[in-house]
């Protein structure tokens, strides 16, 4: 017989960034705070299963769809920002620095991991740059092999597709960072990329 | 007004262990599985929220009250093992090196934090060890300043109160350890509690 405890510890070391020592922690704290944090946690999970969607137009996560980023009528759809993930998103939001709209991919291309160009949804972004008269897709993946892959691949895609503009984030030495601990390809894009002051 | 994902997130980051960055990467994980994973923790969460309850006899938490250690006639109630919390309840029970029962303080004596001996529950030792004729009482507090006041206090109350023997953890070195980095307190006390072979 399994305790309740030992049920609970289980299910929240499969929490990603929980292990078992941490679980164990968790389920202690989570019963001395049982009022304030264990039954609104238990409410919101439940809550959150339910209504979290996929946006249909760019493939986010809301509470709607169109989320609100999609629905949003001061966000600039002219202009889209292509990411691998939801989180990669997140993080353009949280800087505050982009106020159009985006395309989440859900991925990159990946021959290891067999994700093939269907899975990146990129009928739905072509269809909304020619609806939307989209002027710029701006390709924002990450700087690793996969990324690029995928972003020279959409590039491509669109051109195809598409008269629409494609740029890409640039390369360089991120701010406060130290050309010491910089690794070469970094320091040689940085190089070939420089400006004028 | 706030998110659904945004509620969930400021929740999970309130776990202990899980920071704002790893709430977020939960979230998203704890969405992409949303059967498997997501709707059971929460029915889980609710359920230990309900059930979980303190061990009117040793302090320790589970299903029923007494708890499975206490109710279990193949333990030997004779020795009690006083120990600060239940996680240090577990971390014994996990060795499995001990088959008595438990007194769980609860915490310890803390002047800064000001617990008090009150806190300590340790009526209910006494009388424990009074009617179930317990033969020893293994205090089994931190090697800390605290834990150390603590087990003093705690012998001296039992010597009192009772003719019960009271014992405490050997110090020395961990198994495994190196000397190069241990502590000179241990070294001295493992120096100090030195055995023939």
């Amino acid at each position: 017989m399994t305790s309740q405890i030992d049920k609970l510890i289980y299910l929240l070391a499969k929490v990603p960034g929980v292990g078992p020592r941490s679980a164990r922690r968790a389920a202690l704290h989570l019963l001395n705070y049982r009022e304030q944090l264990m039954i609104p946690l238990a409410e919101e999970l439940k809550k959150s299963a339910l209504v979290i969607q996929k946006c249909q137009i760019c493939n986010n996560i809301d509470d709607q769809s169109p989320c609100l980023i999609c629905s949003n009528p001061k966000r600039d759809q002219k202009t889209i920002c292509v990411v691998e993930t939801i989180s990669d998103l997140w993080a353009i939001e949280r800087a505050g620095i982009f106020s159009g709209g985006y395309h989440v991919l859900g991925g990159t291309l990946s021959a290891t991991q067999g994700r093939s160009p269907e899975a990146l949804n990129l009928n739905i972004l072509v269809s909304r740059v020619k609806t939307d008269q989209v002027e710029e897709v701006i390709i924002a993946t990450n700087a690793t092999m996969d990324g690029q892959t995928t972003a020279f691949y959409i590039t491509e895609f669109l051109g195809d597709e598409t008269n629409v503009r494609t740029t890409r984030l640039a390369y360089g030495i991120p701010v406060g960072g130290e050309l010491d601990y910089l690794d070469d390809s970094t320091l040689e894009a940085a190089l070939f990329s420089r400006k004028d002051f």
